[in-house]
């Protein structure tokens, strides 16, 4: 990492040495008020996603607004958010090998522990460690409602594998996790609702098969900022996972809101210099894909319409600017960042400024935790 | 980062955690060997690029081989390199603002330093700072010989700035930085001398302008790993600053070889393991987008030509595996990821194997520094 800090606390943004990455603490707090608002008073919960920011102060502010706890994609990602006090923790993934199962089975001596399964040899794997170990363990069947990645088909495979847990001693069938990644993204409105109408569809016909066999369903979880509201509304779903909704990127910006979606703001900043100014119509900036991830596109500029991000090198990004567009060398930007999550990992600290000033620094504690 | 370390020194490679970043000794130290011997004899030397390995003890290596120094393209990552003991650092990049200025000088009083310039302003300012603190700095004029990022146009423009740096006392002129970053990965050899002909062109143009107002062109330096060899016979540049050759990666590796190339090993790959097994044709490993950039494609698959990496999710990779491929849960695929620089950037340390073994394991000491 840097031998030295991008930001001190109290000074102002224009202090800040760039690249670095800025949260918005006004738009970030009106973020987390407005998931809560649109699940409180409801029967469904939200288990916020910490794979989007990484960061356990943040974590710590969903609880304490109301989330259950957070899901992790990892089990060392797990480990850091158990370390910081959170008591509830869901893996969202399948953990194959003796290792992370050990790591599992020592978070669950703190923390509730969840895992997701889609193979009878993971649950038998799972049910060892926890016989051995001594521990409860929470496992939820990850049902393929449509995103193909991993998941059983819904249906029969789910139900049969729902029963092996069931009659693995100690083991906990927990529920159903029934996500649909692609769907997040849809850019109109009625395409995310037709994909997690089929997505409902999916969890309502595999829980209703375990059901017959007399296994209770505790708990369908799943969902995301993209279609969030889809799932509460559901009547199916009872848990939420959003992540990316305490910061929006520019992919999630792109969707087009229906009437009545929560309307999230940009919080999670790359603030950029520009450091060449080579010819009319362009202009570098320090931030290139090291500093802001490109897998779902180039970043876009805050509050700069006449600009366009148009490429990133490692180290570079290039920006287009028409003839009318002022830009010099020193010039200051703020990227809003293609994609949070890939994001935020690339930084070892949150710089949270409130205003003109640097109110707080946040390490992200779980930057890198890929085990 | 996490909190337990993917491998122990002296443990089978199938004992490491995953995803993992491993290198291959032996294949390294080839790679190593063959540029050396590439360069031997030659009076074109090597400024290795530390920008793809960000790792101390490969900088070492280098120079211990007779690499005369090492470039890197942030200020940050400068400092890491010259605590570790590299004496002679080029900042392939301009940099604007007080702070990197400063913390460039203080690296001065340490190292032989230079820093590249593509416009007036950054001449003024870094003769300010040169004077103020006494140290010694030495100026490259950045040209753009084709890569259309930063740079001055060849001939008079790179004249003008080169004249102001002769005239800043105390900043020193030290030659044209010449690099061609498009022209590393264009498929077709021929496509690939056609452009450092230009590039070289260009060069050559540029410095007879300079030598005509009576100054000095000690260096001209610049390429890379894809096309090195043109710049070594040029008769023009007489420093190579190639940084991928030590590890190679899925994108060079399908640059078409000329008769009489290098050819440069994979010795950097991400080790994954198959945690899903959903279908037939379809198997999930460990390592996304957060563990092999994806930002020049999908990682390649070693020794598995019968697999393809289809796509990245941030912690999920999905493999097709046709009817004949063997592959359960468990299993490890180790990839050669599709670009090395940023891949390595997401990790803490490099597991370096020989054989079967772990032999050492290196920081990545100047991860994330991005400032």
């Amino acid at each position: 990492m840097s031998p030295w800090k991008a930001a001190r606390l109290g000074e102002h943004l224009s202090a800040i040495d760039t690249p670095a990455l800025v949260l918005d603490l006004d738009a970030f707090e009106r973020n987390l008020e407005s998931m809560a608002t649109a699940l409180r008073g409801r029967s469904v919960r939200l288990r916020a996603h910490a794979k989007s920011h990484k960061c356990p102060e943040i974590a710590l502010r969903q609880v304490a607004l109301g989330a259950v706890g957070i899901c992790c994609q990892k089990i060392s990602e797990a480990a850091v958010f158990v370390e910081a006090g959170i008591r509830d923790v869901l893996v969202t993934n399948e953990l194959v090998g003796e290792t992370k199962l050990r790591h599992l089975a020592d978070l669950a001596r703190r923390a509730r522990m969840g895992v997701l399964v889609d193979d009878p040899l993971q649950v038998s794997a799972l049910a060892a460690v926890a016989l051995a170990q001594g521990v409860p363990l929470d496992v939820y069947v990850e049902v393929d409602v449509g995103g193909h990645r991993c998941g059983v088909a819904p249906g029969e495979d789910a139900a049969r594998l729902a029963q092996q847990i069931a009659r693995s001693t100690p083991l906990r069938f927990a529920g159903l996790h029934c996500y649909h990644g692609p769907a997040q993204h849809l850019r109109a409105p009625e395409a995310r609702a037709a994909a997690i109408a089929s997505a409902v569809e999916a969890a309502q016909r595999s829980r209703k098969l375990i059901e017959d066999c007399g296994i209770a369903v505790e708990r369908i979880t799943g969902a995301g900022t993209g279609s969030f509201l889809h799932e509460r509304d559901s009547g199916v779903f009872d848990e939420i996972q959003a992540g990316s909704y305490v910061f929006m990127d520019r992919d999630y910006g792109d969707n087009q809101r229906a009437a009545g979606d929560v309307q999230f703001e940009h919080a999670l900043f790359v603030m950029t210099t520009v450091m060449s100014r080579p010819t009319a119509d362009r202009a570098i900036v320090d931030a290139g894909l090291k500093a802001s991830s490109v897998d779902s596109g180039m970043p876009g500029i805050w509050q700069r319409a006449d600009l366009r991000y148009l490429k990133a090198a490692d180290e570079h990004g290039v920006i287009a600017t028409p003839q009318a567009a002022s830009l010099s060398l020193g010039d200051r930007l703020m990227l809003v960042p293609g994609h949070c999550d890939p994001t935020v990992n690339l930084y070892d600290e949150l710089i949270c400024v409130r205003g003109d000033l640097v109110e707080a620094i946040w390490p992200i504690a779980a930057r890198g935790a890929l085990l």
